[in-house]
């Protein structure tokens, strides 16, 4: 089956949903937690049922070096391989080959470029990628797409977002997987006409949902912003709008209040492994010295199993001993928090509060020490 | 309260018994997960339940220096600090001056010797080890000890067994926490009559428990064996018997055997982290080729969360990656392994059938590939 989307109700561009896949019904807007390697770094999928994730990511590019998707495939997919039984977005590989990769060639065939891990040629096309995404058999697939840096030249990003385009509509063509939902990703680079260009075009090609990619690019927010509106208002209204790598709590309200249905970033996760921790009062770092005789949780109505069981002071003597479950509670914390976020948000906007609510957490959170 | 020893029954020299905690009661013999700096690497507490394990070990010598005992001691003891309801031995801080310090200077007072962590230098005495273990509020305190290298000469392992024993005096002088209990360490090296001597003139001070140390110092079974015949015959029956850093399946047997009560080891943890897991049939490691596309559990039987839950082919994949969730997974299989062969051997002596219990395990165990 494919996925269901229905919109529930606008508060302005804002939209509460649902959202029905194979693995579950979960309302729009979500957050959804990155799985690279088909694990949220340090966690279970009880853990991630028991802080209410509804749906992970996880990554194409990485799932193809190791294990290898054959591997996943003889497993029974990506749900049965890592044991969880909760919607699956995969990305496509293009967002890693931008990351990763530090000298690449772009062809109109694919990308030529080499293997993070062991500096392996590798060959990526957008065919290779749907195939892959098949055989991971996750839940939503998405169209292999070239994330246009930032700056990028007006001809560059031209001549780029044109391509992107061939690219979903080459994918779209092998995507052979009745379960599997598949997404066109709307590129375009900062500028406004290549952004409306690549949302009607891709729309035309009638994909399960669109994704806004090539934000969190080393753009400023204004330019970030403007990225979502210069693409959206082109979207239909009854497929679910994806706003990839993004997850900073102000950007999912920045993104929400667009129109925005779905988010990921690997920032709780990551901040964890560091250290940090979002509160509502801002991301705090518990390495500092101050928190070494700090008996109380990261927050206190925070309704984490972190934050119920463990205080400060501890979770600090276990990340300054490099102590893996300092990252693990640090995680359970972070991406609870986003998705409590997105909880009240949605709940904002059933009850016509969003302003506020986004007023309020901003003016909140920017007074961060 | 101190801790209540109670022998139920022997089968031969082996020991069915129970011990009362001010943090419950459970049956010995037993074997107690290792929480160097106040957690098992990667667990929480809930998990150490789930496995059924009764008591953990924390480490001294890694606490006095972080987070330090004051901060435990604000804490509320080490239980709070790190939100562990289930008994807690500490030991010395004796075997890690002696397996992590390159250069030491033993003198009757104690030892002075340099941080793992900074080089800075430390000075550890009897009372010192005795006064922070006091602060850190374990159930079961050590006697600070001096690890005896192996091999070493007869006049050198006779010198460092009599001051250990004038340790074991002072220490107890200092000991002032109504609700910890003390053990005194018998010591001795690799000499019948310094076992001997050590075990009567320990049991004269009249501590709660006793421990056999100055094991797993590098020296063959036999001859860790015969440490522990040394001493143990002159015991008392009605105090609970600890052989310290043991925790080899086999070796649990061989201990048992012999009257041993208590048994803790790093070993399982530490070879989660390298990719290792017990089974019956002896070690095997993950990052074997062989298992790339093993979609069996480690162990068909094994009741873990780990072996109810992912397959070898899933973990193998986590260890390659070095993604933390792998080690975690093998170590809830690991330290659930030794837990349930000890609740076999209770199971065994209960029912008179240890010896046969004890060859059918080796015996398989031996089979290993």
């Amino acid at each position: 089956m494919k996925i269901k989307y229905e919109l529930i109700k606008n508060y302005k561009k804002a939209r509460l949903g649902k959202l029905k896949t194979n693995y579950g019904t979960f309302d729009t807007p979500i957050f959804m937690p990155v799985g690279t390697l088909a694990n949220v770094k340090t966690l279970t999928p009880e853990e991630l049922y028991d802080m209410h994730s509804a749906v992970i990511l996880s990554n194409t590019y990485h799932l193809w070096l190791r294990p290898g998707e054959d591997i996943v495939d003889k497993a029974g997919g990506l749900h049965k391989f890592m044991n969880y039984n909760g919607p699956i977005l995969t990305d496509s590989g293009g967002f890693q080959v931008f990351s990763l990769a530090k000298k690449k060639d772009i062809t109109e065939e694919g990308v030529i470029f080499k293997s993070h891990i062991d500096g392996k040629k590798l060959f990526l096309t957008p065919e290779l990628s749907i195939q892959i995404q098949n055989k991971l058999d996750s839940d939503i697939a998405m169209s292999f797409d070239e994330c246009i840096p930032y700056p990028a030249s007006y001809e560059y990003a031209k001549a780029s977002t044109e391509r992107t385009i061939r690219w979903a509509k080459r994918g779209k063509e092998v995507h052979n997987n009745p379960n599997q939902s598949l997404f066109g990703i709307i590129q375009g680079g900062e500028y406004q006409d290549l952004r409306e260009y690549s949302a009607k075009e891709t729309v035309k090609l009638d994909f399960d949902g669109y994704s806004i990619g090539g934000t969190s690019v080393g753009e400023d927010k204004v330019t970030m912003y403007n990225m979502i509106d210069y693409a959206i208002k082109y979207l239909p209204i009854d497929k679910p709008r994806y706003l990839m790598g993004v997850g900073e709590p102000i950007d999912l309200l920045e993104g929400v209040e667009r129109g925005v249905d779905m988010f990921d970033c690997v920032l709780p996760t990551r901040l964890a492994r560091h250290g940090n921790a979002f509160t509502r009062k801002g991301r705090i770092n518990l390495k500092n010295l101050k928190y070494k005789e700090d008996f109380t949780p990261i927050e206190d109505n925070c309704d984490c199993y972190t934050c119920k069981n463990y205080t400060k002071a501890y979770i600090r003597h276990l990340i300054t001993c490099d102590e893996m479950l300092g990252g693990r509670l640090l995680s359970i914390h972070n991406i609870r928090f986003l998705i409590k976020e997105m909880e009240e948000i949605r709940e904002s906007i059933k009850n016509d509060t969003f302003d506020e609510y986004k007023e309020q957490f901003i003016k909140q959170y920017k007074n961060s020490d």
